[in-house]
């Protein structure tokens, strides 16, 4: 049993991975300021699935019989002492960094959102090792970082988990091999902090012999885990606006409100994927295999399959018979790329990843019916574009399913 | 003539290239919120120096017959919309960033420091950035960084200017060849800012086309510039404290004060140097060399010289007869290292380098003699230490010059 605290433990990583820390027999402590439920307000959106408030959250959960899991309402980008304070008198074993903006689009709305992102992400993040380096405390440091620092402009190489093995070639003829941090590049504001997050993990554990494994997590879809399935108030969020929403959601939600299934520019994106059920099963995985101090940065791809996205949209059109529209792609990206991602690291430590095949597709499509008159319709396009040279992602024609 | 933003203008870069130029025929508007000032009153140090307040630095300026230099008094970590409002107002061609803490035994101090360096620099360089994209104007930007952000493990390679050409081998035998950035490897919380800088410049570069230009200066010595000469309210400041003196301006000025010059650990540290004068003439070069619209970043490394730290001791030693002190290092850094680092870019664009043997010294000496009496001596040992593993740089020992 380890004391864990998650940061960031209301979203929509958070709040299962806590749960499913706690179903595991460890003692956690939730710290989140509830911005992500501020942004929604901000944005005029909602979940799709009504959450309920935190305090119902944990009374669910110790209703049906879970552990109970403390909660402190506390900004970690602002208020560095509070988190310092909690980090000394909790003690943790391990700290969960979710606390941090996670959307490209939004992170790309406007220069308040870009500003937003920064500072947040880079703040909440560098505080934590801040803090831990001034109480001289071992605590392992669990973030979740995303495969968009890989970037996505591929040569065929396989990427690799967090480093590359390098030959450089000097003038004179000699060979230097060097084993470096994947050379890092970002499409957006949120993935560019994830970008800069790494240079401080790396300098921390050099400096300070900081324990701490980054993931590099794919694109999550679906709603429901084991533990959020025990209880009407301990549903997780479901996201499906132009800015939270991710891709493979939003086309089952899409589906079950008739509208088109959105593809962005010729829908030839290729990015990894990984079930909610499966990135809480990685999370325990990586609270339960800490590197040893003086270790470098323990990187992992916390994936299990990559998938085009048209490919994505005409899987969901056959299940449901949908139709698919391209529309406008707004963001800054290539319109057709490969990805061939190397998960060694979770698979070794035991993984056992889900497939779009297992019946889960199903069970996001009843989701996404049962509460579809919940759907805001004109929150479903993306409106947040890279720069001028895109445009909104707004259905102009309809292509019917094949 | 270009209308030239300074951001950082009081700093002690920041200063003499403002008035540089402006004697060069350039319109500046420097911005400043005289932290680095405030920062000396935190410390309870100050400028060896006398430095005249940024009114009759001004007012010197213009009486020895300088162009006027507009002010603004702004913190651009803080106050993004005046950021974004004067340069939406002032209209510039060039916005120089020098407005970072710059201090590498500053950044590690304590973790109020820490967080202070990344907060103050992430959010300065980004806000400019943000700002830029958002009235979408074709600005270029020069920004400081430094050469602290390739790290001084060197393996003999010599270090290139930003990028690195390197090849990959696949398991299957095949090659990727890659020109990345260079692989970041900062030695403290002050140079990983600048590292995390380079990946928002790499970001807003590609995503915006914005044109980009960020120097990595070497250590900076000396004082006075051709224009800083002209006036005594026009001197540059003089840092000769723990945090902010440079280790060969410390030196001059220890020898002045008859203090031991302080070398950490063995002094086998190769680093490389710059003085003041070429800093000024290499942003001059860097202002009238942009790169174009849709480049890369433009990375130059801002330095003209390499020496081993005791090396420079022992010519210090020997030019005054100051007996050297070798001290406990309060740094987490290799003990002795090698360095070799390219500086074609400049001297391509007709940089004329200064070395150590050009009188200069004399000046720097004549300039520590001179305000000696304002010395305080209690400021001289780092006391900033990296790690508990670190000790201050306190003077135990002391080996008579050879």
């Amino acid at each position: 049993m380890k004391k864990i605290l998650v940061l960031g433990g209301d979203g929509f990583c958070g709040w299962p991975t806590s749960l499913h820390l706690s179903a595991l027999g460890h003692d956690v402590h939730i710290v989140d300021n509830l911005s992500r439920r501020a942004i929604d307000e901000e944005l005029g959106a909602d979940s799709l699935t009504p959450i309920a408030s935190m305090e119902d959250r944990l009374a669910a959960w110790e209703e049906t019989g879970g552990t109970p899991i403390a909660f402190t309402n506390l900004d970690c980008a602002a208020d560095y002492y509070g988190l310092r304070d909690l980090i000394a008198t909790y003690e943790p074993d391990t700290i969960i960094q979710f606390a941090e903006q996670r959307a490209a689009p939004y992170s790309m709305r406007n220069e308040e959102c870009k500003i937003y992102t920064v500072n947040n992400n880079i703040s909440a993040t560098h505080n934590v090792l801040a803090a831990i380096a001034d109480l001289r405390a071992d605590i392992h440091v669990v973030h979740l970082g995303t495969m968009g620092v890989y970037g996505y402009d591929g040569d065929g190489l396989q990427i690799p988990e967090g480093y590359l093995d390098v030959q450089v070639s000097a003038d004179d003829g000699s060979k230097f091999d060097r084993s470096i941090l994947y050379p890092t590049n970002p499409g957006s504001v949120y993935h560019m902090t994830k970008s800069m997050d790494q240079l401080m993990f790396q300098f921390y554990a050099k400096n300070d012999g900081m324990r701490i494994t980054d993931l590099h997590q794919g694109i999550v879809w679906g709603t429901q885990t084991e533990e959020t399935r025990r209880h009407e108030n301990l549903i997780n969020r479901f996201d499906y606006d132009g800015d939270y929403g991710t891709v493979l959601n939003r086309f089952l939600m899409q589906a079950a409100v008739n509208h088109p299934l959105t593809v962005h520019g010729t829908g030839g994106q290729t990015r990894a994927f990984i079930h909610i059920q499966d990135t809480v099963q990685c999370l325990a995985l990586a609270v339960a295999n800490p590197p040893e101090r003086g270790d470098r940065v323990k990187i992992l791809n916390q994936m299990t399959e990559t998938h085009r996205v048209r490919d994505l949209a005409y899987l969901v059109a056959d299940a449901t018979g949908a139709d698919v529209a391209m529309v406008d792609n707004p963001r800054n990206e290539a319109a057709e790329n490969d990805l061939w991602v190397s998960n060694k690291g979770f698979i070794d430590l035991g993984l056992k990843p889900m497939t779009l095949q297992d019946g889960l597709l199903t069970e996001t499509i009843e989701i996404s019916q049962k509460y579809a008159d919940r759907c805001l319709m004109n929150m479903i396009p993306c409106v947040s574009t890279w720069t001028d040279g895109q445009k909104p992602g707004v259905v102009q024609d309809v292509i019917a399913a094949e």
